[in-house]
């Protein structure tokens, strides 16, 4: 393999595959990322997988003799992105017993070897050739996981809960996340009509991998992600890029049944003003349970934040609210609150509810439907 | 106490005091921020101590009560710069039994309490009645910290190494520092006259406690400091702000006689382009053993840089300079050549040597008189 190209392309394309490289590599193959150079479309691609997710991106570049290779992902990307701006020769002296599997990178005053690892060793990624195809809207992907996403449970051992459930329906796309005390719902509108053959989407995508597939999404500007998926895998694909991940396969729950359908009590509040609050009684919340409790105050038209840790201190906060239904104190973990809040996204949010330990809604008063669960707790007193 | 204050100001004192507040405090009251409302002065001072380093810094407020008071200084600090700028309300009841020492802070739509500890119980920042004074060119101070703090010792068992030694003589102020490895000399000219009564300063201090003494005074505009010692302890001063410091009173090393005085080799090299190339060579050199050769040929007036970790790889670098002397090989920890090259700030560079054992300086070819000497390693073969 001998290619050359721009410093800027292989240093922007080596760091996003790099988010695919295992850190703690089962095979040391997977320390390595994979460069294929294609003669003949004058193509590089670059892959790195962790055996769960996998990343493939491919950029123009000036290919004198084809080949595969795979070189250490960290070591390569650290050099390249020191260089200065200008060409650079990537040459494996294909051919030559006594170069070993040594690739030489040589720029204007400079020349470094490094060793690589055989190509053939390095696991293809996953391809879907009998499954489902989907289109869909990289803009309502984008906005649905960035709504959804933080709901999720980083707790490897919840296994389902630790994905985002995706569902692709005649009215467009669902998107859910639950760590079994909040649920996020987002409904999007997936402006890529694909016609009667559309499938049903219902797969669970690890957190992780979708949270690598906004970023890759916000930095290009595809306005199409094609979507296969079969049993066990999903492959997202755009303009050069490809992004594979496992499925979660166990059954998501049926969260839909969680939402209540009625409610005795509402609230519209500046989002702002509750969050801001939240975040300073959380400063003493932390200290001890993470409980706020919020008094909803139908005659003063306003809800009450207050904490109160003993042994550090205690805040209170008036927030005016325009309320309807009874009086109503209800304690929640701050933190569950706090990031609905910050996700929400619109001037005005609304909060319904019906009892003090029955699940409460929020909601943004705006664009984007989203219903975000969250189940109070119980304080005694 | 009472006393009204803007959040904006309480909170940045706050914030600058905080870097004094101990992580790990021996007594529960160092943990804490001190308040001192003077109602004749209509000032606030704040003060944090952590046994070593010291930090009061005070600004106007509309005090209604004198008095003095401790505070968490973390959650002092999360509370206050959450809150909303606007005025805010500091109250300790004074004289109120049942209050105890819990303190409200109020503000507009919020209202806090925190349980402090006694006053009485906080320390004394250390004064210095008895010792030397000095009026300091704050920009001498800052030049000559920048380009000698990170040559400390971060080892807190090299003791005297650990700080930076300050000498006012009459020429100026000279900051050295050396981790036993390398050494940096700094000499700066003092603008301040303060007369023939100048103290001759030879102290070593903290590089701590300077590390913060920058930040401030890059903060803000004073001109000049007033530094007043002992045998135990060093006092800076300026506009409303005062730090202070032990003192390592151990025998700070007789540096000046480690550099070298005639060199059988010089070169003079752009500084970046030096720089960039021991930057990449370090990915290769951080694998094995941080070794950096350099290959001095003066025939063809370059510098090659190079590395071998058999196992990872190799790299080479060749940069023109302007050499004077016979060819010479010599090696390096990459890291210091790094460290240095990052201070020395001009566009140009000067090294000079005499042999692959003896020390070799690097100066910038510019304003400031630096001195940067670091030991070569040596290599077999």
């Amino acid at each position: 393999m001998k290619l050359v190209c721009p410093q800027s392309e292989l240093s922007t394309h080596l760091s996003l595959v790099s988010r695919a490289v295992s850190s703690r590599p089962s095979h040391p193959v997977l320390a390595n990322v994979l460069l294929n150079a294609d003669e003949e479309k004058q193509l590089v691609s670059l892959s790195a997988f962790d055996l769960s997710l996998g990343i493939q991106t491919s950029f123009p570049a000036q290919v004198e003799v084809g080949g595969r290779l795979t070189l250490p992902a960290k070591l390569l990307g650290d050099i390249v992105s020191r260089l200065p701006s200008g060409d650079i020769v990537l040459d494996d002296a294909a051919g030559d017993p006594e170069a070993g599997i040594l690739t030489t990178l040589t720029y204007a005053s400079g020349k470094y070897q490094m060793r690589g690892l055989a190509a053939d060793d390095f696991p293809e990624l996953p391809i879907v050739e009998e499954g489902d195809v989907a289109q869909l809207s990289a803009e309502a992907l984008i906005e649905g996981l960035r709504s959804s996403l933080f709901s999720a449970s980083s707790d490897e051992t919840k296994q389902v809960l630790t994905g985002v459930h995706l569902s692709l329906q005649a009215e467009g796309l669902e998107f859910a996340s639950t760590d079994g005390h909040r649920l996020a719902v987002v409904q999007t509108v997936n402006q890529q009509d694909s016609g009667e053959d559309t499938p049903k989407i219902d797969v669970t995508i690890p957190a992780k991998a979708l949270q690598e597939l906004i970023k890759m999404l916000e930095r290009g500007s595809s306005a199409t992600v094609t979507v296969k998926f079969d049993q066990g895998q999903v492959v997202f694909e755009w303009a050069d890029q490809r992004l594979t991940s496992r499925l979660l396969e166990a059954q998501y729950p049926n969260y839909r049944q969680l939402i209540p359908r009625s409610f005795s009590h509402q609230m519209t509040i500046d989002r702002r003003s509750l969050l801001g609050g939240l975040e300073r009684i959380s400063v003493i919340a932390d200290q001890r349970n993470n409980i706020v409790k919020l008094s909803i105050n139908s005659h003063q038209q306003s809800v009450t934040l207050s904490v109160d840790a003993q042994d550090v201190g205690s805040g209170r906060e008036t927030i005016a609210a325009q309320i309807t239904g009874e009086d109503l104190e209800v304690a929640f973990n701050v933190k569950y609150l706090i990031d609905g809040l910050k996700v929400l996204n619109t001037t005005d949010v609304q909060m319904q509810l019906n009892t003090s330990t029955s699940p409460v809604i929020l909601s943004p008063l705006g664009n984007l439907k989203m219903t975000y669960l969250v189940m109070p707790v119980q304080v005694r007193g």
